[in-house]
C-alpha cells in the first residue's frame, strides 16, 4: 500500500480524494458519478448505522421500507418538490432489453417494452410514501406515524466527489406524520438535536444547530433544521437536516384525519436524514496529512497489535500472551484485531494502520516480553509509549475515551477560532478570504441580499443559529436593520 | 382491525394474500409489482439480516456497497448472465425531467438528457461487482475476496406476490473471488450450508439441501446449490441459492491473479442469496386460519402483556406488577412488549396479536393477581394455561424455547410426511394431484424429460439431493437408467 498522501496545506482537495481511495474507504466506479464503497469505508458506515437506528428507536421511531420508483405522476404531485428535484433525476423509461438485430452479442433496450407511466428513482421518497400514508391514516388515533427508511437514493449531479456528492447514496430518510402543527415542529426540532447528539458525542465532530434560509431550504419544507459542521480548511459541511414539511404533502396526496371532534383535517409532516455524507465530514473533521484519524466509536478495529517477530517459535510465544490481552480487552467491549498476516513486515502494518485510522496500535516483541511492556501507539497525537503488560486493558479502555474526548475538544477549538464576528462587507470578504471559517454577521432577511453576497463571495448563509445571539444589528452588505446575526460559509 | 381470514382449505392463495396484509406485514404500493414492507414485517424482516449478518462475518465474510446500476456494456458481457436477465430488466435512459409544454403543471422526460449508454437497474450484480473485482485482484495475496451486500434489486416480473415474486425486493448478495476451482467449490457448498442451518435453527423451517439441474441453473453458474421448503399448501418454496460460476465471469470481465509461482490464471468465483421471500416462507410454513405463527427467534415482540382493568387505579395497580415480569424477562433476553392502550378493548388486543403471530400472551386481572396467577396463552397451539407468577420468567423462557422447537418438529414431519417415493408415471400424476408435496423420482438426466414432466405435469426438478440415496433405478418418464433419485415438485 503506497502510502504518501499529498498534504492538506499542498492541495487539500487533493489530499481527501487520495485519502479515501489510499485508506479503502471508496472509490469511483464505472457508472458516472456512483461509488463502491469498500469493505473497510462500509464498516464504518455499518458503525454510524448501528447508532443511529438504535437513537430511532429510542425516540419511537420504526423501520419500514418503500419503492425504489415513483411514478411520475405521483412525483408532480407536490410542485415544489417535484421542481426542486427534476432536474436531477433518473428516469426509468422501458421494461426489457432485447437483442441489438444491428450488432450482434449485444442488447438494445426493446422499443416495445416502454412504460406507460415513466418511473423516476427516487431522489427522496415523500412523494411515494405519502401517496401511501393517505391509507394509513384516517383518524387522530394513527398519529403520530413515526416512520425511519434505511435506503439508497439517486440524484444525478453533475459534479460528483466521493461520499460528498454522489449520483447515489445510502442515507436514512424519516418521515413522520402529525395531529398538530406544534407536534410536527417538535419532532423535526427534537430529530435535529438527535443528529446533532449523535455528531457530537459519537463522531466527535462539534456542529452548529441552526434554520435555514428560504433560499435554502428543502424543496417542499416550511422549515428546515439543520447541523452543520466545519472541516479543516475552512469550509462548511451541511451534515444531516430535518423538515418541517407543514401540509404540504398532505394536500398534495389528500391525506385528512378526523380529529377528536371528529372533523376533517389535514396531517401535518416532517422528514428528516443523513447520509454517506458523513463519511466525508469524518474524514475532514479529524484526519491528517498521515491519512485516517478515526474517533474509537467510529473505528471497525480500536486496536490492532502488531507482534515483532523472527520465525515461526517465536511469534508462537508471543501469541499467547497476545490471546491474553485480545480476551482482556474484548471482555472491556474493546475491538481488537490482531495483525498476524506473514506477508508484511511490520513497518508495512504499521504504515497501513495509520493510514487507516486505527486509533491504538500495540507493538510487541520478545524483548517486550521480557520487559512485561508492550508499545502502545497513539494515532491521534501520533505518539509512543512503553506501557507495562500488567494491567494494559484498562489503560487501553481509558485511553480510548480520551482519545473520543480529545478529537472533539481540538475540533471544537477550531471551530471556535473559526467563528468571526465581522461588522463591514470589506471585513467580511477579508476575512473569508484569509481565514475562512464561519461569519457571523448581520444579514437584511432578503433572499435578494442573500443571492448578492454569494455572487460577489460564493460564501451561503450556512443557518440561522437556534443558540444564537438576538442582538440587533445592520446588514453587512445593506446597512438594513437585523435582528439576528447569521453564519456565512463558503460550503461543500 | 378486522380478523376473519379465509380459510387456508377454502383458498390457500387468497388466504395467504390477506394474511400478509392483515397481519400489517406488507401491501401492494402505487408502484406495479413493488411493495411496501410496513413496520412489523420490516421488524421480522431485520432480525433475519441481524442473524444472517452474523453468520456471514463468523464466516470471514465482509459487507461492501456496488452501484445500483449497470451500464448497459458491462451488463451484457456474460452473456448467459445477460441472456437469463436481459427481459426483465428496468432500465433508466434519461437523467432529468422538465415541464411538459403540453400539460401545464406536468413533467416529461427531457429529450435532451438522453444518457449516451442506457443503464440497467441491477437484477443480480455481478457484473458491476466483477468489473470493480478487476481492480482489486493482482495476486494470490489478494484472495480469496469475501465479500457481501445487502441491497435491493429489481427483475421486471409480470405476475407478482408480495413477498414471493416483487418487482423489486430486498436481498443480500454475496460475490466470492477465489484462487482455486476447489476453493471456489467449497464455499458455495458452506454458504448453502449457512443457509440451511439459518432456515431451520432460526427460522424453524426444515429444508432439504440441494444442486439445481442445468435447466434450472442461475444464468451464469457452472453450478447452484439450494436449500428446498416445503409449504403447507403441498408445493415448495426455493429458499435460497449459492451459485459456483467457476472462471464465467473472471473471463467475461478478464479478472487474472499471478498464482505463487507468477503465472496468471484466471479468477474463479461464487455469488449467494436469500431474500424478502423468505418472508413468504415464513408465513407459509408455520401460519393458520388464525393468522401469522412466529417463531420466537423472528418475532418483535416474544410476549405480549395485556392488563384486564376496569379505571385507571386497577391500572395503576397491575402495572407495577408487569413492569417488575417485563424486567425478569428483559434480563433473561425475552422481548416483551406492555399493550396497555386505553383505545382497544382486550378482546380486541388478543384478536391483534393472535393475527400477528405473538408467541406468548400474558393477561392479568385483579383477580389473577389476588391469586398470584396470570394466564399464558400459546400461539402455535392456541391453548391457555394459568400459571403461577411466582417463577414466570423462567417459565416463559423456557416455553419460548419450547415453540421454537415445536414449529420446527410439526413442519419437519408434515415435510417428511409429504415425501414420495414413486415409480411409475401414473402413479406421479396421482400423487402429485391428491397429496403434493416432493415426489421422489429416478430421472435420466436429460433436460428433454424433465421439460415434458414439466409440461405434462407443471412439476419442476427442485432439486438434485446433497444427501440422496445413491441408488440405480429407471427414469419415471421414459425408463432410461437413472443413477439416483430426484426432487420434483410444484413450486412457488
Amino acid at each position: 500500500m503506497s502510502k504518501n498522501l499529498t498534504s492538506r496545506s499542498e492541495d487539500y482537495s487533493k489530499w481527501y480524494n487520495e485519502l479515501v481511495v489510499k485508506a479503502d474507504l471508496a472509490q469511483n466506479s464505472a457508472v458516472r458519478g456512483c461509488m463502491v464503497i469498500k469493505p473497510y469505508g462500509y464498516a464504518i458506515w455499518e458503525k454510524m448505522q448501528a447508532e443511529l437506528d438504535r437513537m430511532f428507536k429510542e425516540t419511537g421511531h420504526q423501520n419500514a421500507y418503500f419503492p425504489l420508483f415513483v411514478p411520475k405522476s405521483l412525483f408532480e404531485a407536490e410542485e415544489k418538490n417535484a421542481e426542486g428535484f427534476a432536474k436531477e433525476c433518473a428516469v426509468v423509461t422501458h421494461y426489457r432489453l432485447q437483442n441489438d438485430p444491428d450488432n450482434p452479442g449485444k442488447l438494445r433496450v426493446d422499443p416495445e417494452a416502454k412504460l406507460e407511466e415513466e418511473l423516476v428513482v427516487r431522489p427522496t421518497s415523500e412523494a411515494i410514501i405519502w401517496s401511501t400514508y393517505k391509507g394509513w391514516i384516517q383518524s387522530y388515533r394513527d398519529l403520530p406515524l413515526l416512520i425511519n427508511q434505511w435506503a439508497n437514493v439517486v440524484r444525478w449531479e453533475m459534479r460528483t466527489r466521493l461520499f460528498l456528492r454522489t449520483a447515489e447514496f445510502l442515507w436514512q430518510e424519516g418521515h413522520t406524520a402529525h395531529a398538530t402543527k406544534k407536534e410536527a415542529l417538535a419532532e423535526a426540532e427534537l430529530m435535529n438535536n438527535v443528529y446533532a447528539d449523535f455528531a457530537e458525542n459519537f463522531m466527535a465532530i462539534p456542529v452548529i444547530k441552526g434554520t435555514k434560509t428560504e433560499s435554502e431550504r428543502f424543496a417542499g419544507a416550511d422549515e428546515t433544521y439543520c447541523i452543520e459542521a466545519l472541516m479543516q480548511d475552512g469550509k462548511a459541511l451541511q451534515a444531516g437536516t430535518s423538515h418541517f414539511l407543514g401540509q404540504n404533502f398532505a394536500k398534495a396526496f389528500d391525506v385528512k384525519f378526523a380529529n377528536s371532534e371528529g372533523t376533517q383535517e389535514y396531517v401535518w409532516a416532517t422528514s428528516w436524514g443523513v447520509s454517506t455524507r458523513l463519511m466525508g465530514a469524518l474524514i475532514m473533521t479529524h484526519s491528517d496529512d498521515q491519512g485516517l484519524v478515526l474517533p474509537p466509536n467510529l473505528a471497525p478495529n480500536q486496536v490492532v497489535i502488531v507482534p515483532i517477530y523472527k520465525g515461526a517459535e517465536q511469534l508462537e510465544e508471543l501469541s499467547s500472551t497476545v490471546q491474553g490481552i485480545m480476551k482482556g480487552l474484548r471482555a472491556l467491549g474493546v475491538t481488537v484485531k490482531y495483525d498476524d498476516r506473514d506477508t508484511f513486515r511490520p513497518g508495512a502494518k504499521f504504515a497501513q494502520h495509520e493510514l487507516q485510522g486505527v486509533p491504538l496500535r500495540i507493538a510487541i516483541g520478545a524483548r517486550d516480553l521480557a520487559n512485561g511492556t508492550v508499545e502502545l501507539a497513539r494515532r491521534d497525537t501520533l505518539t509512543k509509549e512503553s506501557v507495562a503488560l500488567e494491567g494494559i486493558e484498562q489503560h487501553v479502555k481509558d485511553l480510548l475515551d480520551e482519545i473520543q474526548n480529545a478529537l472533539f475538544e481540538k475540533a471544537y477549538s477550531y471551530r471556535e477560532e473559526h467563528i468571526t464576528e465581522v461588522d463591514t462587507f470589506p471585513e467580511f470578504k477579508k476575512v473569508l478570504k484569509n481565514k475562512g471559517g464561519f461569519i457571523s454577521a448581520h444579514w437584511d432577511g432578503t433572499a435578494e441580499t442573500e443571492d448578492r453576497i454569494k455572487e460577489y463571495t460564493k460564501a451561503t448563509i450556512r443557518c440561522i443559529p437556534i443558540d444564537g445571539k438576538k442582538e440587533e444589528g445592520k446588514c453587512v452588505l445593506t446597512g438594513n436593520p437585523s435582528k439576528q446575526r447569521v453564519l456565512f460559509a463558503k460550503a461543500y
